[in-house]
């Protein structure tokens, strides 16, 4: 078997540039099987690109490695990371883009060096990152990949609790209209309870059939977050609120 | 050799969830193929879908396990299905998306249960239809994976049969803006022959080239419906004619 | 190890189009491994297949096959080709698509015969081009596949060379909005030297951190094109310039 690697980067699908990160993982490790995540980034967008790499951290099994990049700064001198974050890892560079997939794990990272015959520096996932990311799925020691550095631990996100109110962020906003917060959900989370939501009432349940079509509802959403949606609809149109908005969520 | 799983999905190409069903059958059965034929169905519609999912059936050889999911009453009791259908399998909800890849094959079907340990149910189809799909394609009995349950035979289209009108649909326009009607053709479609499609003449060709630059012609499409096209254009922009119309095809 | 071909197409991401040929290929040889590069060409749009079909030629490894289908000719008698070309080979239609990715290697190519089974000739890249790639990438002569056909060969684009003024075209637009010229850029590239492009003075760099945000950047791109782009910013807007533009590039 011969090791996984996920991609999830700001690279669009009209260019062959996801294509290259997937030949030069090939190149590197023949039998590693790669998984697209999501190539749809909006282009530099550091924290829509955070939420998806963290959602894949959050499905594929342990051993996986996820190569992100969204890279605006790509040849500067911001770190290129491999980092061994709980049971997986993760590859991508130091911009912020990483540290939703870090949250509550136990870090260890290495830096990894620029391409010292590139002529340019323009294409680092591909020239330098994909081969690492090649290295680790198959089984290399992420100590040999680069210098040791030491990155900060990232706490979990807040929990929904009953009674509290707390100001959080839309993380995402799915396909679907569906609104991803911010905000843990699981013992607080109890399907039948009453949310207020921007002065609304929602209610918590367990599927879009716990509502009429339309109407609100909450619920635990796919990785553990909380999320707000319309029955046949889209929450986002409803709430006039997108990805980066602020919220007061008061569970009642 | 480990198995073929196509994905057909309304889940867009932004955000992870299509590598999320990836990663589910893969966590099942590390092995198994999979093969993403298209997570462009519009949200919700359910005819687009149950079109591109009978195009994957009769693409790929026997033995494949095909997961569709358009599935707007997700977490309701609609039921969850696991069919065999001639040689192939079909994993997917009941609501009118599996019945045209049902079309012409002997049924065998199961109804899957929902995951009684989830706390939310919004996501079924990567909690329990991806592992059934993932066990179907591994090799397992289907009658191992849950209730059985009888299900209407659905009959093949209507086929194009010299001089008899027929009223039908247009079930799909391609990229390329090609009509695909809802008529089988086989015998009655030899190349030379005309007909009459909204009040136009068109005539049978086996390519685009038998017309000239901006005509129509019809012909056998690729999986053998009768199919409308104008060569280096569009018959939907021409005939101004969407997915879902009804057309009268008289042949002469 | 099964052999690998790569996918590059017209075909868009909405129908079943791109995964019928990759059932087609998995039907013939099961072992095959495909890499999708894009099925977004513009429809019919030659020019821009080539770049991406290229962009592919220089990424994979030695022995890869590259099948490309941009055809509006599909079923004329223009011919279908399968080509080695230097260490790779190229399967497609002889409508000039395959030409960029001959460039500067030796060529042996054959012609592949229609499907005479075949009622209608619409979708041949399904039916002939793809079985005819999973043979090749399976190990299969070349000369088993059809009659041999001479091509001329290619020569490579010109060199930016210094002190000469050169007219090109813009062979591609990325998603950041990055240009690709159809000039070599090799020795003549070196960072810190400046060119006069359609009248603006334009730095060579290394990276897009050689300039500062907004700034004009040229540089190797990462297919050895000379590439210009705009720091955290779109040159295709900055310069007004889109694919198939004429451009004099001066090295001073």
């Amino acid at each position: 078997m011969g090791g996984l690697v996920t991609l999830t980067t700001d690279f669009g699908l009209r260019d062959a540039y996801a294509a290259a990160l997937e030949a030069a993982i090939l190149r590197s490790r023949r039998a590693i099987r790669v998984v697209h995540v999501s190539h749809q980034v909006p282009p530099g967008e550091i924290d829509a690109g955070a939420y998806l790499l963290e959602y894949a951290t959050r499905s594929f099994p342990a051993g996986t490695v996820h190569l992100a990049v969204v890279d605006p700064g790509v040849g500067s001198d911001r770190r290129m990371l491999a980092v061994r974050a709980g049971d997986f890892f993760v590859v991508g560079p130091d911009n912020g883009l990483l540290k939703r997939a870090f949250r509550g794990h136990t870090l260890e990272a290495v830096m990894l060096a620029p391409d010292p015959l590139s002529q340019s520096h323009t294409f680092e996932s591909r020239d330098v990152m994909a081969p690492a990311a090649a290295r680790l799925a198959a089984g290399a020691e992420l100590r040999g990949l680069g210098e040791a550095v030491v990155l900060n631990p990232e706490p979990e996100a807040p929990q929904l609790t009953v009674g509290q109110a707390l100001r959080t962020v839309v993380v995402h906003v799915d396909n679907f209209g569906t609104l991803v917060l911010d905000l843990r959900c699981s013992n607080g989370c109890k399907a039948g309870e009453l949310l207020r939501l921007e002065g609304r009432e929602v209610r918590l349940g367990a599927a879009f059939s716990d509502v009429g079509p339309g109407e609100l509802v909450a619920y635990r959403g796919s990785i553990g977050y909380l999320e707000v949606a319309v029955r046949d609809g889209s929450a986002a149109e409803k709430l006039e609120l997108g990805a980066g908005a602020e919220v007061e969520v008061a569970p009642l």
